[in-house]
């Protein structure tokens, strides 16, 4: 059962009824959920969510959907956490972790967001949801409204990984491409939006997202017996996923269930695409739009994120840092986790090892700390990064 | 801990010691692990599996590694059971559910044999491993045997999935692609295990790969409540998951854990592959080499497996059958359900839903049976087959 309570504004605080759809403030401040936690403190017993069926609904008191008929799962969420001792020992870290999301329905962290942010749309009777996306985003969305019955309108980038365009065409979304940068698909879909009236989902432009994404900080927490790690790597694109550990941890501190310092939060991007590290260096609260955005990793190409000034916030308060990896440490590091942990990652992924790599080389992250590496996907959905070169045998060579 | 007992071949019930490597029997036959049940039924509760942490090495007394520190996990197992009622309700099944294997860690059931067979292999000290593969089980032996730091030797078809061939590259396992079928890739495989010394873990050539394939019939009986759905429909190549989970069920029933008749086995093939299909028909014990070969299921397209008397042992004992698909309800099947259910699954897994459909139209299966679907593997690996065709959208354009 759901605690929910209301939705409250990020920025100026206005609060909003949780039964009727809701977008962004009229102040322009993305709007979160808010859920009774002094009843949770009472009612609930935090041991009570490893006894459930896997899968992240079984944190249902802490998300919000009312009605568990309105669930709509593909079996998303409980990714595994893997110590990564190889290539710790090679980087000097006793105790790093890498939490693959790639093992969700749709091989990215994605499908959090859209198994809630859907469940929530049916809930409320929204019949057709459009998007604009860098790709796995697209990919969620669709197969997740393709089992509620909801349409789907997706606006992404032309060039947005291939294995994104089709899976958004075969789930049957109403899918564009689009000549530009995810923010020129959020331009027309915004103008669609207006148009047709349709429901627009861009990141943090709905609430429930951000609760999906969420989870992720309590199975972090849960895996380590409801204490906090010290660090967690983030790639840092919309921002919605370190947006929503936050906010978790948030969540976990004020319920009483944790005590402990909040871990680290350390947003990597990638050097042409730096917006967010641009401003915590110039020490600003919001961050600018980054012209020319360009890396190979596709989800953090994201040249303004609207919820940049929280993701600055949590950076800071929880005394991390922002730093930018280059594609070219992105791709090597990629095919150094593979060969040596037997993990092929997305590039989004990579650049958290390169990332760790620089703060333990700089004295950021020390040898004994807990440090979890957030990878948000497969490297199965970028096949184009790898250029194999294999031998070719003749029928009944001799190798 | 293990109850790890000895090895028995499947065909004249010679027993094998545990500690050293062994391929085939002498006569040779596929070797088969046999575990101490009857200790096992005095000291087991079966509600302890579910109080351990996820992935199949919690079924631990049921499976062959004797030191947990041999383990080589990447999260493996514990796959979602999904009801697909969308598509349930168009076909006329009541209960169909399908068990989804495309949320492994190289997004297939292929994850689940190469953890046991790689942690296994560690356990007995094996330095190389040699095998031939259709693609998947390459791409999962690879990632495992990275880890284990153990050298993989691997020979796949020319024309195996991209994808499957881009896996073994990156986790940096000696590849070679051959000129013709996996039967050829097994024969240079097998000159070469004979030069180097390698071992040969070519399906059921090793024993230990069934154990972790076997963990899918656990998993299935533990879902439904310790007992037993009415029909297990399985795409069958080498048919080791089909063995796997016969194997599963009779240890489950000797254990007197359920008590159930056990489910329907049914094997599916492709029109254009279909040994298992012609001999079942045929009434034969063993199968034919099917010349030709030929189907866009690549999993799927073994000519003749070295356990397909097994297969057909189990078929014909569980009550079942083997059935055969087109191709082109392959990629139609694969179509609906990505539209109906957001699953987008391999054409293996979609030659399940094409046998589903004829299985019910025909009446040998009924829309008030528990049916469950085994799908082998992600849609993602075989981005081929989806050939969008999107409309491509101008800087501020409306849609």
């Amino acid at each position: 059962m759901s605690y929910f309570n209301y939705l409250e504004c990020s920025k100026c605080g206005e609060r909003y009824s949780k039964d009727e759809p809701h977008n962004l403030c009229h102040c322009g401040g993305p709007l979160l959920v808010k859920y009774d936690l002094e009843r949770v403190k009472k009612e609930v017993n935090k041991d009570i969510f490893k006894t459930r069926k896997k899968g992240l609904f079984r944190f249902e008191e802490l998300l919000p959907i009312e009605d568990e008929k309105n669930i709509v799962t593909l079996g998303e969420g409980d990714t595994p956490v893997l110590k990564i001792q190889n290539l710790g020992e090679k980087l000097g870290a006793k105790e790093l972790y890498i939490k693959n999301e790639a093992l969700n329905p749709t091989g990215t962290f994605k499908s959090r967001g859209a198994a809630v942010g859907i469940s929530k749309a049916k809930e409320l009777g929204i019949k057709t949801i459009a998007m604009p996306t860098a790709g796995n985003a697209g990919g969620a969305w669709s197969a997740y409204s393709s089992k509620a019955g909801i349409e789907l309108v997706v606006a992404m980038p032309e060039d947005a990984p291939e294995l994104a365009k089709k899976e958004a065409y075969v789930y049957g979304s109403k899918t564009y491409l689009v000549k530009g940068l995810i923010s020129d698909a959020g331009k027309i879909i915004s103008k669609g939006v207006e148009k047709h009236g349709w429901f627009d989902a861009a990141t943090l432009k709905e609430p429930y997202r951000i609760e999906g994404k969420k989870t992720m900080g309590f199975e972090i927490a849960e895996y380590f017996n409801w204490e906090f790690p010290d660090a967690i790597l983030y790639p840092t694109g919309g921002g919605v996923g370190i947006i929503g550990i936050w906010k978790a941890f948030q969540e976990l501190k004020e319920l009483g269930w944790i005590k402990d310092k909040v871990p680290k939060l350390i947003a990597v991007q990638a050097e042409g695409c730096n917006p967010i590290v641009k401003a915590f260096n110039e020490g600003t609260k919001d961050s600018e739009f980054c012209k020319g955005a360009n890396t190979i990793a596709g989800g953090i190409r994201v040249p303004k994120a609207l919820g940049d000034f929280i993701v600055l916030d949590a950076v800071r308060k929880s005394n991390g840092t922002a730093i930018e990896v280059k594609d070219s440490e992105i791709v090597e590091l990629l095919d150094i986790l593979a060969k040596t942990e037997g993990l092929f990652i997305c590039p989004e992924g990579a650049s958290l090892v390169a990332g760790v790599k620089k703060l333990l080389r700089e004295g950021f992250l020390k040898s004994d700390e807990k440090i979890v590496l957030l990878n948000t996907g497969s490297g199965l959905k970028y096949p184009d990064l790898i250029k194999e070169k294999l031998p070719v045998a003749e029928i009944n060579a001799d190798i």
